[in-house]
């Protein structure tokens, strides 16, 4: 049998299980020094806890664990009798695989509100799974990484997200765009054209202007029977670049005042913050389905072609399809397999890694192996990553296997290295080649890392 | 709704991942010391590289996943038409949940042969899934812990992976007694006793040795028909404590002798290194079902009742049921979870971790909490974690929260502070209170972390 793994499924190998452990490093750290701590969910959650929360499509991606044992005996023999999977699936599965970090999160905040101290800062990178067509970037198992603030209206939470965006980017060496909406804003928008009542008709239309263009979303309006004087006003309005342009256009708007009095209070916090990267207003930042509330944010990389990389926002009622009415949440998304992407394909690797094998011995006999051993205790006692060739093979092998291991050092042990105790340490990216005893070499290699 | 888990999973929050994290990073570094590189693999694996893998118990305790959109379209109609779940399953599920580390493991080699140098050093720690009745210290979702080296038949491996045993406990302050046995070692003794036809019946039987005691392995030996005067030379050997002792039992045993050979080779290599923890001979070391043919091991912690902590061995062919034939491989395994709860018995737990929060700032009202934002901005700066209560509400609510949030140092602002500069730093362990400008306080905690 020829083995293989499910489509949108990936094996990784040690170069990319360093580099995504990089990745997770650098944005964990942020959070730390940001206040944020860590929860982990399990990979599979009651089905019911999951079904319904992320629409009819959503419910259709889910991954369902069949139920062990005979399950056929608890199936809903209806369902069976007209072969009706739709209507089987809930009894003869009762689980189903992670699809966010956000349903489970609000499923957390719920099950412990009375262990946890609010405001609740939170963070959780897992891996999730959907039941995508595995495409260029898209994965059936792929990670998400999340931050976000559960207990507190104050828009200071909104500021150090931002805030935290920019750190990440800045600490990977990628530049990026952060961009800044509020969804109140855009009922401001809505009021302001005379079509309160057609808020996510206008939202979702709106959402395509990346891709379909002005003229496409003016399309996209009218399909959807929104009046030709309306979508001149969303026309103008869309052109608009400050919060003082807006300001006129909201006179008769109380949320669209309200979307900007938010966006005044969270540059009031974040301006005092020296970004790296450019934080702009984006009034066209719609952010589609979701259900946010206050301000939203978008992520996009510079200098590549890839969709956004983050995103998030406010909700004002996070748990509330949980029983846990009134608790306002703010979160930000990493989306962690496209950064990797970028940084794989701008090259943005840092040189080196924690990980790197230091120093790797090679041996021609066995009384120098059981001798190069010896030394390799004392190497790893001193706290340096090293190995030893496993067997005393002939030497060509044991090059090969130095040269794909990307060792930093080599050291060759024979004869006259076990009656010298001079050991000929090579550097292996430029050739150099010094002879040194055994602790000289441990002390070079201590000072060097 | 009123929320809950699958039985059988667990959620972590802030302080369990914190030392989950301390117990992966503590595992790793040793890892990384000895060579070992990471790998990982998708959490779904296709059904048919599971399934026959571990046994009719596994393939029952095997979660499998269902096929998405209509999947009774596809199925057996005949197992559908009788009711038989057993028989239906393969024709509605393809992907089946990790069970081990060990066949993904072996499936990853076969696939990747060709870019893999070897002798291949692999560490893998990553979630693995069994549907187990739940009980205390088991789990349907928990970690496995694997490091291994495929391809090579050196008996230095063996030495390197107890002395990663040794050093892991080392580290974590955890004293444990490391078990030495060889299979081959076994069959000598089925060769001593006449009943070399029977090795498999007295290797189950000797396994129970720690639960049902000699005179319980006894009665098992009987039961599976092993005569009497062979029982008696198996409870002969089975008191021996040293391979000298060992060796006039084995003089017409040739795997017998090639065990204890095996063995001194073993602590050829293992002896030339100083360990911290008990590693010792047990001729009645057993490991059960698992097909190891040449040495095994196995760790036990002092002072804790818990079953063993770890265990692992050689196994001469690993990949041929991949199709990849002869080629031998040797691995330990740790038992994560378990190791946590040792570690949470003996209270093993680190003092401080790197997560914990530095800085808590405190503010009265709106301008001070304006005025200590920039003063959080410049600590965090500092790469110091800091967090700022998000409102400037009642004192009272937030000292709660400074308690409940155990930060190490908390700074409270008012009017008086941001007239004077000078903040009090309150040590909250002590209630030592001391006055600073912000700069002195960024210097005393970059100095005391």
């Amino acid at each position: 049998m020829k083995p293989s793994i499910p489509k949108g499924t990936r094996d990784f190998g040690p170069r990319e299980v360093n580099r995504r452990n990089y990745l997770f490093d650098t944005i964990r750290k942020v959070f730390v020094k940001y206040g944020f701590q860590p929860i982990e969910t399990p990979s599979m959650e009651d089905l019911s806890t999951l079904t319904g929360k992320y629409g009819d499509e959503g419910d259709q991606l889910l991954f369902k664990v069949l139920n062990n044992g005979d399950f056929l005996r608890k199936a809903d023999q209806e369902a069976l009798e007209a072969k009706d999977s739709a209507a089987l699936v809930s009894s003869i599965s009762k689980r189903g695989m992670r699809y966010d970090l956000t349903v489970p999160f609000a499923r957390f905040v719920v099950m412990h509100q009375n262990d946890i101290p609010f405001p609740f800062k939170r963070y959780q990178m897992q891996p999730v799974w959907r039941a995508d067509r595995p495409q260029k970037g898209r994965y059936q198992e792929f990670v998400q990484c999340d931050v976000d603030v559960v207990g507190s209206d104050s828009l200071m939470n909104e500021a150090e997200l931002v805030q935290i965006y920019d750190e990440v980017f800045r600490d990977l060496n990628l530049p990026v765009t952060i961009k800044v909406n509020n969804r109140k804003v855009l009922a401001g928008i809505a009021d302001a054209a005379g079509i309160a009542d057609q808020f996510m008709d206008m939202t979702i239309a709106i959402d395509k202007l990346d891709k379909i263009g002005m003229e496409g979303v003016k399309d996209e309006l009218r399909k959807r029977n929104i009046s030709e004087s309306a979508i001149d006003t969303i026309e103008q309005i869309l052109q608009v670049t400050t919060l003082d342009e807006l300001k006129p256009f909201f006179s008769d708007s109380e949320i669209g005042k309200k979307g900007i009095n938010e966006l005044e209070t969270f540059h009031h916090y974040f301006d005092t913050y020296e970004a790296t990267n450019t934080v702009s207003f984006d009034v066209t930042l719609a952010r589609g389905l979701n259900y946010y509330t206050g301000c939203i944010f978008e992520v996009q990389a510079e200098g590549v072609k890839m969709g956004s990389i983050g995103g998030g926002g406010r909700y004002d009622d996070l748990t509330g399809v949980f029983g846990m009415q009134g608790t306002s949440g703010v979160g930000v998304s990493f989306g962690f397999d496209r950064i990797y992407d970028c940084l794989e394909e701008l090259q943005l690797w840092p040189a080196d890694s924690a990980e790197r094998l230091k120093l790797l011995f090679l041996a021609f006999d066995p009384a120098s192996h059981t001798y190069a051993f010896r030394c390799l205790n004392q190497v790893r006692a001193a706290g340096i990553n090293a190995e030893l060739y496993p067997d005393p093979v002939k030497m060509k092998k044991q090059m090969k296997y130095a040269n794909n291991r990307n060792a930093e050092y080599v050291v060759i042990i024979g004869s006259n290295e076990m009656a010298s105790g001079q050991l000929a340490l090579k550097h292996m990216a430029t050739g150099e080649q010094t002879e040194y005893t055994l602790d000289q070499i441990i002390n070079k290699l201590i000072d060097n890392s």
